[in-house]
């Protein structure tokens, strides 16, 4: 088991090696949710992600024959970059184990740090077992990403820094996926100031260090925003940790990370990944229970899929009612579009998607739906224009509300 | 005319209510471009830009019986964020005309900053016309957004806090709207090293002030996503200065834009709109003028609308091979689209739309065309997977390919 010794240890291992990041109030998200909220912009290391701390730590204590032989991981993600980087940097050997099918940029990216890549299995247990066995035959160190006392113990650096910028802190706020950050922090926190709160996050798909706590079992599956801290499997170290040191663990579901994703990109300005939003998700999903704390938030990570980010911003746009698809009845003859479309201009609304539904309606024979995707300035002028199509005698319905919508 | 001296002066004024933002080097940037760049990270002003600066130097210059009257400015942006803030803390009371139709949630923010807000006009001069008369009639002193001595040297203060950090700056890339920015960026930089090189950028949208310096005639006109620098008139002080301090202006286009806005949310993990992204835009335009030198970027506003940055981001993955749309040729009979999308999903890709074009098109009349939106990991996976569609027997083509793709 690690100690806070370990994680003091660390902090001198890693410090000018990597970032000190920021840790700042936010004036704006503290309004909004009556707490002294504070972020720790771990986006902002180098390879976009905290991991680099535990890696940086762990390689650092390999003796001079184990540097020579090298060291393998294997990630698609954030543990991937932490491992290339610094092994680079220290001018050990390493080689990274993808899945197959992990997009050419994280690839050639892992490469550019001077890493050598291997593409193997279809799935993250298939390269996990083929890294695990390469590192035994080949003699390389296998670096796991989280179960592992050194790197828990660099991951716990990040505690040190928020509660030397801010002493007054009472509560901590951190994602779980296989709880190297959280045990980091848990030891490296309650070392600082035992009385402290740690409260870990997980995604309500996947929540597996919750059901060890928790002796429940919900499902662990599926396709969540915070890939990040999708994990099956948490570490027993870890666990342990957890279980004597974290406050409690909740879940957040998938439209409060997607809100929290985009209120940093709106308020903060900044970019996190899903897992990265876990902590602002679930002050989101539960005020009341962070209400006039001084709240620390990890942001862990900014490496999100600029396509998955698109979305989300868009998804968004359709829970403020900003952007919304109505079915409006119109007989099937020349000049409706005109009709509607004018309506709509005249309440200064922009039309994006236009179809007509012929056959798949219970209209009449003679009639059709027009289905419209259209763009407002807010819920308010998105009522003002369904409330002038109607007045001008049309039909008007709301299609696909999502969950979520305000 | 405002002196080196008066931004000196403004830099003790703004000290502590403005924040002396981050000025760090990019390493990813750097070698991308082969020079040595440096982020001034304005877009992480509390109302997400730099105009905070000029605002408040140029309040606090009122003497006691104006400040009681109180202030008026016309902006539906971020120059009206920043007068409304500080003359918030400071207890001046101001009001912000914006043009009918701005978007409620600007209107709101500008009110819960304490402002009293009027939507006045259609187009942004007749809101400024309209807030010129209203000042007048009420005694409130009207603060320009840009062509101002004491706005002007309040927005030179980001280059004292430049140099300070990186003395060894030879060049700083600055977006120009009006000019305050620039004007106040070159009287200060050249005041501390007179063979520092000051480079404006304009959308070639509009170069306003491109025109007036290089005596050109371009049109100035058009949706820009630089709306921030979108400026018709530059002020008559600012011109004055660009003509003396600016050693060049360039124009860039916006497709540069895009990609430097993109390039900021995937490798610095920050938000910043489109004129807050045009110096990083004029470098991707031309690297070559920039290679081997240590240039500052001023990401001067970070306040883009979430639609627009998620198209933004999706024009991206289609410029990069990431996003496609294909026509495919097939007979129209059934078992057609199980044939295509068996091809498209051996390669691993994903089919995102599907829609059959049976009408418009040049084929016979039993054939028709298969439009596909395909999302692939990068061009060559997008290579890949056309050729099989090839091999499998269907003829496919490109469709709507992007100004700028890669």
């Amino acid at each position: 088991m690690p100690t806070f010794e370990d994680v003091r240890k660390a902090a001198r291992v890693v410090k000018g090696a990597v970032i000190d990041t920021d840790f700042d109030p936010s004036r704006t998200l503290s309004k909004l949710l009556g707490a002294d909220i504070w972020l720790k912009f771990e986006n902002l290391q180098f390879t976009g992600a905290f991991k680099e701390r535990g890696a940086l730590n762990r390689l650092s204590a390999l003796d001079k024959a184990a540097r020579a032989r090298g060291v393998i991981a294997m990630s698609a993600g954030n543990h991937a970059q932490g491992v290339a980087y610094h092994a680079g940097r220290l001018g050990i050997p390493a080689t990274i184990v993808m899945p197959e099918g992990t997009p050419t940029v994280k690839v050639e990216n892992t490469r550019a740090l001077g890493a050598e890549v291997i593409l193997h299995g279809a799935m993250l247990e298939d390269a996990a077992a083929f890294a695990v066995a390469e590192g035994t035959s080949r003699g390389l160190t296998f670096i796991h990403p989280y179960d592992d006392p050194l790197v828990i113990a660099g991951q716990g650096t990040i505690a040190l820094e928020m509660l030397r910028v801010n002493p007054d802190l009472d509560t901590i706020v951190v994602p779980i996926g296989g709880g190297g950050l959280i045990g980091g922090i848990a030891l490296a926190a309650k070392g600082l100031k035992p009385d402290i709160r740690i409260i870990g996050v997980q995604a309500k798909l996947y929540p597996a260090m919750y059901n060890k706590i928790k002796q429940s079992s919900l499902a662990v599956r599926g396709d969540t925003l915070a890939e990040g801290i999708a994990v099956k499997a948490p570490g027993r170290i870890t666990e342990e940790i957890v279980r004597r040191l974290v406050d409690d663990i909740v879940l957040v579901d998938e439209a409060d990370l997607e809100r929290a994703v985009s209120l940093l990109i709106t308020i903060e300005k900044t970019v996190v990944e899903g897992a990265g939003a876990a902590g602002l998700a679930a002050m989101l999903a539960d005020p009341a229970r962070f209400r006039g704390r001084k709240v620390g938030l990890v942001l862990c990570g900014g490496n999100i899929d600029t396509r998955l980010l698109a979305s989300v911003l868009t998804r968004e746009l359709a829970r403020d009612g900003r952007l919304s698809r109505l079915a409006i009845d119109i007989p099937d003859r020349p000049g409706q579009l005109a009709k509607v479309s004018a309506v709509i201009g005249a309440q200064g609304a922009n039309i994006v998607e236009v179809y007509h539904q012929r056959v798949f309606t219970d209209l009449p024979a003679k009639g059709t739906e027009l289905h419209l995707v259209i763009e407002t300035r807010d819920r308010a002028h998105l009522e003002a224009t369904t409330a002038a199509l109607k007045a001008a005698g049309f039909g008007v319905l709301m299609k696909g509300q999502m969950a979520g919508a305000r």
